[in-house]
């Protein structure tokens, strides 16, 4: 490959970060601007060219870019464009890709940012030299990539793999942000864990470290600290977390019968706490044939850079613009 | 392409079902033979490789064989094994795909029926141009075949697309024949809605034209016939099932979005009875991105004629002899 680095750009409301990486994932140099402070979607984009460019100059990087590859939430990797985006400042849809090509004068490839990280664990990550896996990102959301046959699967308008949104509670499930009930994201993400917290309270009446917070304040990070000081009805937030999510995966596992499944995102720190009852949920609950074949990774990227490197692994993957 | 025919073999636990079929998909010669009817599977292998020859000559399509497709249960594409096969008379692992084209000369490929049902929709029926489908078979159980980019989803091991076994009930759900319980299988095959049908008529008080009946031997036809004339009870059995399958195609979209979902087998004849409710509930359960874009097929193969075709489809894809 005669270029030997792509940009990795992860949009979120809030903050754009985005790095220049080479083939081995290194992430030579990065930087990130703040993705609302433009009400024009052109003066964001301009934004991003000068900082990027700054970047590639400092680093002795010009003509040799790839690609670029951008993780975005709802981004279509066939159309380029955002097609809703309820966190971002600017009217959808939003043409990104071609935007950004534009400006740049690279070729842009753009998909959601589980997508993204799917791609990135098979690029760099865990996942390396794997054909067939699940990626599940748990973080305020719970989101997926999902790889066949060393492919990631787009489905036919670009908007597969949200199984965040499987559900999980047929009856009286909690209320998602989907606008629908008991899906599985309203369980297994971090503010999943929260509500779970706040129901055990309100349910039950044993002593808890968790007690001593306000309950409408309480977050993953709380339950954690609680179960590791051996917090128990903390413990048992995350075996409820955890069981639901391994019930998941043994679902998810009648589709397209994965080699493993690679979990992301804040709550995979909470260890064995969360991870013990996912295998164990996940071991009880698989269909025969697949006992004992599906591997549970965690993804060993650097949460910092991780979405960069996804986002960026993308950019390997791009089609060299039309002259 | 030079030879312009392929066998498709459907092999079944009591019959084994094969025709000649051309690149239109028509039936040009078929025969079947008793599977069980040979203690040792050479000597069942003979009379195929007899009787589809005799077959083959009277069609004057000898050297006009291009591979020969072969559908069978826990048929596994990657190795050409049959791995388990509780219902067949030979033990296990059967190297079918190895003992079949040694007998021919011809080249073989295998899969388990379902996913040959998908491949022959694909190839003849109402999936032609369709690149992300998802083939749902509603027999005396329920199988899956899933394709995603124009290809068949076969996982890691061969054994992807179990979705009869994805759970439909978490709680006090049915057994089923896989050792698990509340699998889609118990509600939604054909046994499922007998299944029903009686649970319903020891629950309820309502009379039913059902009642006449003896209540073990209820099959889904007789709750079809009921239905029919205007039985409520028996209507609200379909409601029932359709709902129960509509929730769960619900969340198999979120997977890999596709474009349709296609049908197959005995159930799908009931018409509104059963399609009304799948489609009602696939509506009203799926996530919004993917609502309206998810159409509801009803294979048209012919029913007799479509595990032959499902088979032979796989006939053109058969890798070529090594010499």
């Amino acid at each position: 490959m005669s270029k030997p680095y792509v940009i990795g750009i992860d949009m979120g409301g809030t903050n754009t970060v985005f790095g220049i990486v080479d083939a081995r994932g290194t992430v030579i140099a990065s930087n990130s601007i703040k993705t609302a402070k433009h009400s024009d979607i052109n003066d964001y984009i301009a934004e991003l060219h000068e900082e990027i460019t700054r970047l590639i100059v400092a680093n002795d990087a010009v003509d040799k870019i790839h690609g670029i590859g951008i993780g975005a939430p709802n981004a279509n990797y066939f159309t380029g464009m955002i097609e809703y985006a309820p966190n971002l400042p600017w009217p959808s849809p939003i043409p990104l890709s071609e935007l950004v090509s534009k400006k740049f004068g690279i070729p842009v490839a753009i998909t959601n940012d589980a997508n993204a990280a799917a791609i990135g664990e098979m690029t760099y990550g865990v996942a390396r030299g794997l054909k067939d896996f699940i990626m599940i990102t748990l973080g305020t959301g719970v989101g997926s990539g999902i790889v066949v046959n060393g492919q990631m699967v787009y489905g036919h308008d670009g908007f597969a793999g949200e199984l965040g949104h499987v559900i999980v509670k047929r009856k009286n499930g909690r209320t998602c942000g989907c606008g629908r009930t008991g899906c599985l994201e309203a369980y297994c993400s971090a503010t999943g864990v929260a509500r779970t917290a706040r129901e055990f309270l309100e349910i039950r009446n044993e002593p808890s470290l968790l007690r001593n917070l306000q309950i409408e304040d309480i977050t993953s990070k709380d339950v954690y600290d609680a179960a590791i000081q051996g917090d128990k009805l903390a413990k048992e937030i995350f075996d409820y977390t955890g069981t639901i999510l391994g019930e998941a995966l043994a679902d998810f596992a009648a589709f397209s019968s994965p080699e493993a499944f690679v979990l992301f995102g804040g709550l995979t720190k909470s260890g064995d706490l969360i991870m013990k009852p996912v295998k164990e949920a996940l071991d009880k609950n698989i269909l025969p044939i697949y006992r004992g074949k599906v591997r549970l990774l965690i993804s060993e990227l650097k949460e910092s850079d991780a979405a960069v490197l996804g986002a960026s692994a993308l950019g390997w993957e791009v089609k060299p613009l039309q002259a």
